[in-house]
């Protein structure tokens, strides 16, 4: 294996790009997460890793995660349906790739679901980094009350109003609700799909969903054809907690698939936030209990929202303080290897550091993100 | 001033016991908590104590909060009054007096307004303390929603069959619905009111104190006659907090009563729940703010009430544990000057651990119920 220079992402990023159309299909053949994958790409590039999967030179663990659809190249394909749908495929390559959305899954075991999405099929013109930037997550049962559609509009239409990108599933009940609310006042709104973004899933929803692409994005990390399935909304979950600065949960049941997307916003560092019911109500069980329990913090409204979700939302302003005992973990190791002046690029920091390149590559945005350190044409530096 | 034996207590407790005209008169005078009061009854009984008061014999504070109506002594009065009605004064000479209920009067600030009560007038054939040993406050909004009514008689029907007793308020709303809940089922409940036990208030509930008198107690502080007044239901809510396990607010507006009551229980050591309703609903603006804030735990039902209430409520079982490290304060002084074997009695404990003698009679009785001392003829020991 050779290493590619990551400058090829800066060639061409037309659909017959060799370095996308290697991205293409390795997001073809893996079908949703696989941070080993994830690992090799950041090592090799994915041209050469795209060359390890055809040939079958991998380890077994790759090999076999790889192993069923390795011989289906349909990358080329895959980009120009899309592209005729006003889309394109977003990779770390790209400037508007969500590096930071996506920095919690450093700290997640190295299990097959739980790492970032190796790349993401987006409909909708707007930048990815930029739509989730400030994004609040509201989601919830499919089987809605009126209680919960008139709450739902009440705080996404709030949120949206007030510069907040509304993040869902574009499921019935809850998610609609939220996505049509955001829409409805003018907001942006991005809906992540359990199935490739060229399938209108739930049907009833296939208006909804090319709105949401002409004010936001409709986002999924399933390659164009891919059907939705159980495992796969589990891992749409994720990047629907991912993608945001928080996770308010409307109504659920008390076996809610919401409560999946909660868990995953725990892992995350995500605040989790509920909107309490009546006790009377099966659709508010899942709320209460998960704020009796201490999982979710009782939201009754947008500001409600603005004050559990705001550190995040304003770690731009200038509130920010740089606290070096907020560090920890590889941050710490990392910002330590650097020195007093002058800059260093991510292997010699990786080296100094002891921590492993793509951990580097992922706590230096982190860093840059706290005023911890910079960077420019010459590598990363501290900042004082 | 003399010392009067104890002892007396165990004379006539009839309308005409010198003693008890005594604990009548000054209950009268002081229309409500006066620790400082208290504490003189404490030292000198009450005999001594309405003496001073009647001759104007006090220090300034005492003499202050006294003379307004030293002059007036309706004892024998008030006590026929009441017993007519089927009703006494209980003061701790009794057996029925709630002791422990009262303990944490000790850890509050010596002001006016936060002492235990001198003593208490009751309507009702049950003992005070065997009421409360086992009880749930339950309170809330006067303008309760069907939603809060429905709540209300759910969580206290269930908690009556329980044997769990009601306390509460009986005012209309919350409170009136959690009496009428624990009457429905044949359960026992407590009202304490702001004003003289002879008065029905609110009137409307005239017919549902007398029941209340029948199963269960009506309660106050405040001698015959006393009309209600805004620091009296102030002070009443700190026995409704006292008197029991927990405090449950069912419905609560956002300047609503229930939250001084609330107040109380956080600073009597009791738990604090909540019922949380719409966020859209008014009568519920309170109980989720006060679930948001965490100065109260989110309740559903009645199970709920008692996970978070029953660690008091099982404190008769098998699973108390005894833990030194559990002691502090004065309770770890009085122990600590109790000899390994043979007993020890109040004035000889205040002397041998420096604690004043009323605070050693509160702490005594809190010792005994944690296991750690007992008592008989000869005085207090330590238990094995």
């Amino acid at each position: 294996m050779t290493v590619e220079s990551r400058s090829d992402a800066n060639g061409p990023s037309g659909v017959h790009d060799p370095r996308r159309l290697a991205w293409a299909y390795l997001s073809k053949v893996v079908q949703g997460p696989c941070p080993a994958l994830s690992r090799l790409v950041e090592e090799v590039g994915p041209q050469e890793a795209a060359r390890a999967v055809r040939e079958r030179d991998l380890s077994e663990v790759l090999g076999e995660r790889t192993v069923a659809r390795a011989h289906v190249d349909t990358a080329a394909e895959d980009l120009e349906l899309v592209a005729g749908m006003g889309g394109r495929l977003v990779t770390p390559d790209d400037d508007e790739w969500p590096q930071w959305r996506l920095l919690g899954f450093g700290n997640l075991s190295r299990s097959r679901d739980e790492g970032p999405p190796l790349a993401l099929w987006v409909l909708g013109s707007r930048p990815v980094a930029e739509l989730t930037d400030r994004a609040i997550s509201i989601v919830g049962t499919r089987a809605a009350s009126g209680y919960g559609e008139h709450v739902t509009a009440e705080i996404a239409g709030d949120l949206a109003v007030d510069g907040w990108t509304i993040v869902s599933g574009a499921a019935f009940g809850v998610d609609g609700a939220a996505h049509r609310a955001a829409l409805g006042v003018g907001g942006l709104t991005v809906a992540v799909l359990a199935c490739g973004v060229d399938r209108a899933y739930p049907a009833g929803h296939a208006r909804l969903l090319r709105q949401i692409a002409q004010n936001g994005a409709v986002v999924s990390e399933y390659a164009p054809g891919t059907t939705p399935a159980k495992h796969r909304f589990l891992a749409r979950n994720r990047l629907v907690a991912s993608l945001s600065d928080g996770v308010v949960v409307v109504e659920a049941g008390w076996r809610s698939g919401a409560r999946n997307t909660v868990s995953w916003a725990r892992k995350l560092g995500r605040p989790v936030m509920a909107v309490p019911g009546p006790v009377t109500s099966a659709s508010s069980t899942g709320c209460n209990r998960m704020i009796r329990e201490g999982e979710a913090r009782l939201v009754a409204n947008a500001g409600d929202v603005v004050e559990e979700a705001g550190p995040i939302g304003l770690r731009d302003g200038p509130e920010v303080v740089r606290d070096l005992d907020a560090l920890s973990g590889d941050a710490l190791l990392v910002y330590e290897a650097l020195p007093a002046a002058g800059p260093r690029g991510v292997r010699e920091l990786s080296e100094l550091s002891g921590v492993a390149v793509e951990h580097v590559r992922a706590v230096l945005p982190l860093l840059e993100m706290e005023g911890f350190v910079g960077c420019d044409d010459t590598g990363w530096s501290r900042q004082r």
